[in-house]
């Protein structure tokens, strides 16, 4: 006998995990609550709750139906908001376009993906102008604009984002369908080959909401994120829902405020005026704020922030607490929709030294419930929990995408023996804390041995002159490769030569053990800046072709 | 062209909604944390999740396999929770007994529920041995004792708890199945004819484990619960898997206290000896709380509670303030896992005074995220939100129960027109906050008109002399029904003739306007005691016989 299936009454009305149910309660418990763009524009809950009604309106009057792709290509704004629910909610898809793509993989993507519909902003227009005529599927076009000038282009659109909610009605019935339905999709930026679309479902972006709040209000007693926090995204909503945040906090009503474009001025002028109390971004963000002329001139003590993306550097995360700023290091990646991991403190870590209070921030923590994480060796088993040994990350939870978009062979390479694998390197330790240090493609290989990248660029990172760093392997004959590091000098110190003494800074941690004799990298070149990727990480695949011998 | 369903990976593992995986992380984030039997037992969770696989091994080395239902009846412990793991996660069904109903309601509820296997406190035996002979389904009975001594008792036991653990393996393989399967099942008292079984699903439980911490975590930044809390519960575990809260706090790794019996007392003793700082109970251990001698010589600032069940009145709210015990109204039921609304303050409500913010504490509250919440007139349209007037109220959310177990009629009264209709009446006000005027079935109808019970026993909770009260119809040949009220004075009133006093209290309610003059009670009766239900609440049923003219 299997397990009994509960009886279903046949009056029974079964409530799937759909968006709109995120939505809802939003409306009772806080309806004059801000979201706020900019300078820009601020409204309430209650406006919110009509405008996205007028758009799936304006969105089924232009045709958009179920199953149909809806393209956005905007800086992040109540806009995108909008689209975030309005799109999923009538039962379409949306695609939140990668705009740091190049023309040519932008096509790519609206091709892939079968966009019906392109909502695009006038400044963008430069990336959609090249390429307008390659398009195959999309039947219109909508302009966003934020002035009344009509910008000089060749394309033809079918309407306006602000005249076609303004006509529309403001009361949409959103229907119920199966929670398993597909809610978004969009693009890793794939560091070979074409962009690779990750897909999510109703189902698990609600579960993913609840996983969020798991991992932000419920554990750390010292600093737990409430409906009182005012919140601000500072990882770009085409990317992985600016990590599904926006869901969490119009679920629990709270005040948002979407920057836009990412100047350190403005970010900062609206932290402080606006009261912003959470963010999230890449490590280069916080890099760009805490060598901002004005950082010091702002009180950022109430300012929690979730790193993520890449590693925290050690010297960064100093930084930042040198700045007052709370930072928390979480672990996640596009196919996981994000959240694997919050760095937490456990209970009994408060009493600990700040030191070892930052060599806990600065792992990248512990997986919330719900979430499996497993390091495999290359054969597939799973390594010992010591804090040393390493292996590939593999995870599983309710909220990972279930595969690559139309592409078999990449969906299975991605899930393989029940898991998915997520291409980086990390230990775990006797507490239970993750660590990354490297991708596995990053994995500098040295004479059959294997170097961490991130342990080297953490060295070298809290040298007092050290701004940025980037170790990567370079071909060597007799090696295979050899580890090189690559510097960004603090403005104070960019005249003077100091690859030397860097470089001994590594024999000194040899010299201590804290690395091995084949780790000391064989150059430390100091150069004016670092490629990085269009989401702000570390392009190492650029650099290793910059820096061969 | 419908809604497009995730296109799923040939390899992709799907993560279903299951019991085992909200347990796994606790390992992980506090396995040293404590899990605690009033003053008789203390234990790990890394000891929790050992023995929850070793009573699984003991259940299947009895031959329990899936889809069977194993019943237990005990005292709230960690006995019961390990229960409230093991068997889920086996795959069978939990049948928590409600050990407050008569013998021969037992005897049709395990017959109903056709266990498989029972455990039984050796103090529970007085209920289980009149109807040992008439038990049609259960093949083996394990005996749970706190003493070496064995019970004298003519039933015959097929093990041991304790003695069943020591030998079984400390290592299980809990199975994967369907999210859906029926993962427990437990009887309401029922008000009229036999109990009535409701039962749960895995995603269900998983569901409303994340709604009850969106309700207890997200909301109210005065007073946040996390993982720091140290939870006990008082409420029955029987009931309504003691809310539900034993999953939530076993998720976040939470201290947990088992209180077993409720004395006041051992409660007051666990509160301030393991710094509880987190429960949950029915108004009427508060009202044996603070009329408790030992009361005023105890700090119990740090304590939040939770009240449900029945509503809250407002005298004893006051004088739970008074004893700095912060309260906070919720509202659910048997049928609906059972959360559904919590009184938080809303932000703006923080600077109301005392008066004010009581007011909005003794109503039911907001709905939290993932519930609907409506009131409906007898046609089934939606009322007002006017906070005056009443309507049944209805409600959806993704953890609801399906029907009552093997009844379709039942069932389709329960679940109609996509509601499930919980009899009870209530308003909802412009703010959105549910207050529960009533049962359906205890509303005094009088003259055509409608009476609250829980408005006239609000007005007299408020009267010094009063300690409790219960206001019920009884039959008037004239008007159908007429309200009569019925008060337990506190002790130093006692020997006072108050009743006209007591009347008087309503006329001058009405006087100023707020009650109609058919509400004044036609006599106000002072009695010692009120009758209550097997898990605390008025019986109103019990007392319209009583009292009936």
């Amino acid at each position: 006998m299997g397990v009994k299936l509960i009886e279903k009454c046949e009056s029974a009305y079964t409530y799937p995990l759909l968006i709109k149910n995120l939505l809802k309660n939003s409306l009772i418990r806080s309806p004059d609550q801000e979201i706020i763009y900019r300078d820009q524009m601020r409204y309430t809950y209650r406006d919110f709750h009509i405008r996205v009604a007028k758009l799936a309106n304006a969105l089924a009057g232009l045709g958009v139906k179920e199953g149909d792709t809806v393209a956005v290509m905007d800086f992040d704004s109540h806009r995108y908001l909008e689209c975030y629910f309005a799109v999923p909610m009538m039962g379409a898809i949306l695609h939140t376009v990668h705009i740091r793509l190049s023309p040519e993989q932008i096509l790519y993507t609206i091709n892939h993906a079968e966009d019906d519909v392109i909502l695009v902003n006038s400044e963008l227009l430069p990336l959609l102008e090249p390429i307008k005529d390659k398009i195959e599927t999309v039947k219109k076009i909508i302009l966003i604009k934020e002035t009344d000038q009509n910008p000089e282009t060749a394309i033809q659109f079918d309407g306006i984002y602000e005249e076609l909610l303004k006509d529309a009605s403001d009361s949409f019935d959103f229907p119920d369908f199966d929670e398993n339905a597909r809610a978004t999709t969009f693009y890793t930026s794939g560091t070979t080959g074409n962009p690779k679309g990750v897909y999510f479902s109703h189902r698990q972006l609600v579960l993913h909401t609840y996983g969020l709040m798991t991992g932000l209000c419920a554990f750390d007693s010292q600093a737990v994120m409430t409906s009182a926090d005012v919140y601000m995204p500072l990882t770009p909503m085409f990317h992985v829902h600016a990590w599904g945040m926006p869901y969490l906090f119009t679920m629990l009503g709270n005040k948002q405020i979407y920057p836009g474009r990412y100047e350190p001025e403005m970010i900062l002028k609206l932290v402080m005026g606006e009261k912003v109390t959470f963010s999230h971004c890449v490590p280069t963000i916080i890099h760009m704020l805490v060598n901002s002329p004005v950082i010091n001139k702002v009180d950022l003590s109430n300012w929690k922030v979730v790193i993520g993306g890449s590693a925290l550097p050690r010297g960064l995360c100093k930084a930042a607490t040198n700045a007052k700023i709370n930072l928390y290091s979480a672990y996640g990646m596009s196919e996981t929709c994000p959240l694997l991991t919050v760095a937490h403190l456990k209970p009994h870590m408060y009493e600990w030294d700040e030191e070892k209070q930052i060599d806990i921030r600065c792992k990248t923590g512990l997986p919330i419930p719900m979430v499996d994480i497993e390091i495999i060796d290359p054969l597939g088993n799973p390594v010992a929990h010591d804090g040393v040994q390493t292996g590939e990350v593999v995870a599983r939870s309710p909220w990972l995408t279930q595969g690559y978009l139309h592409n078999q062979e990449k969906s299975e390479e991605l899930w393989f023996d029940g898991w998915l694998h997520t291409g980086d390197v990390g230990s775990i330790d006797a507490e239970g804390y993750l660590k990354i240090t490297d991708r596995l493609k990053d994995v500098i290989k040295t004479g059959g041995e294997w170097i961490s990248s991130l342990t080297l660029e953490d060295i070298i990172s809290q040298h007092p002159a050290v701004s940025e760093s980037a170790a990567i392997g370079v071909p060597d004959e007799k090696w295979g490769e050899r580890p090189i590091v690559l510097v960004v000098l603090k403005d104070e110190f960019k005249e003077k030569d100091l690859e030397d003494e860097l470089k001994k800074v590594f024999m000194e941690e040899y010299e201590k053990g804290n690395i091995p004799k084949y780790g000391v990298p064989d150059r430390v070149i100091s150069v004016d800046s670092i490629a990085k990727t269009g989401v702000g990480k570390l392009d190492k695949k650029v650099l290793r072709v910059q820096y061969a011998k």
